[in-house]
């Protein structure tokens, strides 16, 4: 199966930089990407390191309405986070063999129900940028609304550029009720569609299996992309892990192996998708166990493998002989990795507030949130439970 | 309480580093200090931003004969890899205000039964770059053995310089025996004492404890120091993390929260610990939650905490009301957070071949474990379960 | 809502009389009733006390071929037992206000391909007895095909007697892939229809509401029944508990609370379910359970209640005080119970050897399995692994 | 080993009885002995046919004061439930081979502070019925004080019968800090003692272990009796089980199956135990298990197993082949258990108030805790958490 091409994406950057203290959770923007460029460079080096063929400039959320949105106190403007990122995402990616991809995400401005020529403008703004630093093609991720995707889908296609969209949904469908087999393109040329986010690899594979046979069930064709959380998720609601109770701050025992990582490249390409990368929670290591198990496929290892032995086969060099016991691969696979967490669950209750588009609760405002509105969704949650 | 100093550590660099693609497992030497420099100094960069008052030197197992050991090829030499970790440590030290520590760690050739004389010369030959370098202090850990530890201590004062002393071992004391309490040092001036590693927080902690008990006991004074894992191993055996079987890739479920972290601070600091860091698996987010959890008794905030708000408080900007009501300590102090792995269990049951120093299957060897020494060793294991 | 008739049933006979030494896991067979009639007419007892309005003859695969079948041997006739069956449960059901009612279950012929006439005969036979014994009413349960149970349901409709029929299949439908909603009796008169078996209440009581659904879609009435097992099945496939890697002799941390049968007795009355028991693992506690969460609704609370203080209000009466801070409603009702097995998941992986009526390792026998029969059955699990 | 003599104990009447509808959890009194003695009739029984030796009257907690005590209506006398308990006992007894012990427990005088006569007296009050029924020997069992176990064996020995004394202590000690280790028998002329209730099999056995050690230290012999929970309680503080947020109502996820019983059979027959039985939890086919793990030591089977395949063995005539390829030791041997209970966790935090005989809290009363008393409770309680 040599034939068939394979694009290795690249991980989430907004919560790798997180933990590495370049990104505030909450407001999850960008602006690293001009504030701490030796940051936001040198993750793009471990990701193409690690196999990536893609650097997807660092620009989630990098929409002026988003930027300005809560309170956020910018030493940056929109334009000049956006240049960075495709700065630094072309520096990187010449270092290597990778394509550069210029992102849009989901906006503050759909959800508080502006206009569709509001919100295409947004996308503009962003898309002059990528068109200017000469970006090789484009990425629409993170709708959580088939109908914005579209618009945003609409406003990089007038670039001619290949654009690939993901939406964050998982087999329930949309948060309007549309279906993952409804998701058929009008055009698909030089389209790739799929899912990101929100869901773990299995759930991930399993939608967009679902868009595929959409697709083809509607005589049409499309390449095929999943970049899905690193985070267990069997229990997640429609809303995906945003819902968990740990979301966003202990979501750590749900972080998954190298070992699930290899399941997830082969249940992939078992799928017929493409472009398999990943998102929130991917760290190097996990994007390289991925062109590892593909490697076969691809011929060749990504320049990562050099500090890592197949199916722990390095451990072939440790000091203890019962650890030297486990460099093999039946062993690593068949292990049921323990928590060491005897008081936890394994499974948590979402949360399902069943709000969307439309609804108070979810007009995005300016300021910060106010003490009387915390207070009231406090409330709110504990009655909840 | 401002009164008593608080160090803050770093984190442990090799399982870092592992993870960015740049340590290999199994042999975890750490030759990237010169093959990867922009690596490590991106990960100093993180832990000083993240609180860190001290970066110590990426030296671990970076003796001439761990280096020799086990068929690693060699680019570059022991002392080149030890000069340029000083460098880095130093170069990044300055960005900030903090210390560099010039760190030793156990040798295969106390292990293989070399003559103290033989270990002595291995610590001397890293201690000449220390010197040389002007490194601020040394740190002699991960030891197993008491009389080791012992042995370096010995070598590393002949500087003059400050030496902190760390032991890899648990309540039952160390490999030959001896507790906790029994590690009480000849002469204390100038010394740190403590451990590192192979446990979670809670347990180090309470092994301190026990030293503590020990040197009070013996009417003598020093300083106490705890840099542990960020995973939790409640099922550990007197060997720690290394005979658990998710050692060393599939830990994933048992690292430490942030929450987890602030935690462990308050509870070092209320024992009487005055260097309170990290080892293997601390990320820069776990030191910064340590800094955060002493800020009060410290007098400040470390810069990282510009990306995070107190317990959570950051979530005041996040786009769904249900998580921004989730922006409030006592939300997430109280969560026990899911594996999302219904088919774990939370405990393991760890290996136990009860092997030490002078045992044959300890003996070091440069040649890469043969297939059939692996094989000898696959069946031991199998036997074993 | 005092309008509505409930009825209580009873609990399962097999597992409960195998833990108390007279029934013999794996045949399964009834022979205790006339063996050990005390035994058997204790639990009839205990079932009534503890609010059963129903006393079911204890006749599970009391049919001659199963009673012949896998080398049993015989010290009484088909007809011995039936006899004694129903002659424990009219002189218990007399002792309250109890009803009768023989039942049937699916037979080793259906398996093994035998005609619908032979089926038939098979049914007949039981049936003789039944109506040489008064019984109130007819039971036919524990079918995993439509078809059967259709057979079953003709021959007891010949006596004009009311008949109830359950299957054990869950949503997913019977092993012929029929599904619930298709489940639609041609003439619902004098008929209940209902799940019992394989799964546990919550499964259950949703199958019965998919039946009512394609019942009422069909313009038809009917009563519903619902019989679950006693054990906790989250993880079970089309073919229930039986595939569980537990059954039958490591259940134990599945049974359920007298809470969660509160809370089943709740749901099943909401879902429209008449007709609420239970069946493997229920013990006469649980029954308890059902009667007191329905106390409000039938007016009176069963004679066993004497022994017992709602939501756990008997705590009152604790020796220690911590004790009898639980005797409250809300303490019970969320409390997650804990395992106290570290060591063990939560769900487990269900075999699925996917054969059913028609393969060849589904032909039923009369002599024991062979030493050579279970060697090929023991390689064919462990390649399933 | 045939030569060393092993003694099968029952199990639990209390937690078996409450199960069935004839025993109130809360004041946990055995009038059943008098009201329904068909019900513990049968429960001898099925205990003798799972091999037991011994019937042990249903008389705990039959002391006049715990009778009177907090607002039980009494239909029978203390005297009138002793005296049914014992010639149930004697009755079933007969029907076998096994021996009538009388039992007492400990009192509410004791924990009420009242003087050592007046608990004597209470002791002396229930023997006087055994002597007059001619039982077999004695029982002193559920101590949790050193001190009130003493004043019981002084009484029960003025009788000239063997005694067997069991506290319901951990390997931490009884409430007074009495270790396992220092229960040394001044006099061990036909004395048993050991360890019942409060804790699981593998807690059990080590206390008696501790015990052992104590008395062989001492230069003197014993008898050893050991009669633990049927629940897994690695999670228990000193006080067992009571402490256990699960007690009484939510412990089924911790039930021990028989394959759990027959490693506990071997362990304590490994550790010198003699006595081996079961207290709360114990169902019938637990002591069968013991029975069968023991019946190459004691040369046969008990009668139950006439209904049970050895490890599994009657699945050899199951209907499903799946199921019968787990009629064998390795399966069950191997399995561990699922509990069905995603959202539940593994291990729970015990409550533990500290208060002991004395205290306040402790005083009992014959009233009803009135409902003041009880908010007062359930504040303290919630506090707690």
């Amino acid at each position: 199966m040599r034939g068939r091409s394979i694009v290795i994406g690249d991980g989430g950057f907004v919560f790798a930089l997180e933990k590495r203290g370049y990104v505030k959770a909450g407001p999850w923007t960008p602006e690293a990407a001009a504030e701490y460029p030796e940051a936001v460079r040198q993750l793009h080096r471990e990701f193409l390191r690690a196999g990536s063929n893609v650097m997807q400039t660092f620009t989630f959320y990098a929409s002026d309405d988003k930027l300005e949105n809560r309170g956020h106190t910018q030493r940056f403007t929109g334009e000049q986070i956006n240049e960075a990122a495709c700065d630094l995402a072309r520096e990187v990616a010449n270092e290597g063999d990778a394509l550069v991809a210029g992102g849009v995400s989901q906006t503050p401005s759909y959800l508080s129900c502006k206009s569709e020529d509001q919100v295409k403008a947004i996308f503009k703004k962003q898309l002059d940028v990528f068109v200017k630093k000469n970006v090789d093609f484009l990425i629409a991720e993170y709708f959580e609304h088939v109908e914005e995707a579209e618009w945003a889908v609409q406003v990089l296609k007038t670039t001619g550029l290949p654009v690939a969209a993901t939406l964050c949904i998982g087999p329930e469908g949309d948060l309007n009720g549309v279906s993952p087999g409804e998701c058929v393109p009008s055009d698909s040329s030089k389209l790739i569609v799929g899912i990101n986010c929100h869901f773990d690899p299995e759930t991930c594979v399993k939608t967009v299996k679902m868009m595929k046979e959409g697709v083809e069930k509607a005589g049409l064709k499309a390449h095929y992309m999943s970049q899905p959380l690193a985070y267990h998720t069997p229990d997640c609601n429609c809303q995906g892990f945003i819902d968990l109770p740990e979301f966003p701050f202990s979501l750590e025992p749900r972080i998954l192996t190298r070992w699930d990582m290899q399941k997830y490249a082969r249940e992939a390409y078992n799928a017929g998708i493409h472009y398999i990368g990943g998102c929130c929670g991917f760290e190097p290591y996990h994007i390289r166990a991925l062109a590892e198990e593909l490697a076969p496929e691809r011929g060749f290892l990504p320049a990562g493998s050099e500090k890592h032995g197949t199916w722990g086969s390095g451990l072939e060099m440790h000091t203890k002989p019962w650890v030297r016991a486990r460099a093999r691969r039946d062993y690593w696979e068949k292990l049921k990795p323990a928590s060491g967490r005897p008081y936890c669950p394994s499974l948590s209750m979402p949360d399902g507030w069943g709000v969307t588009k439309g609804h108070a609760d979810l007009m995005q405002q300016k300021e910060a949130t106010s003490p009387e509105q915390l207070k009231a969704l406090f409330e709110k949650a504990n009655k909840g439970h």
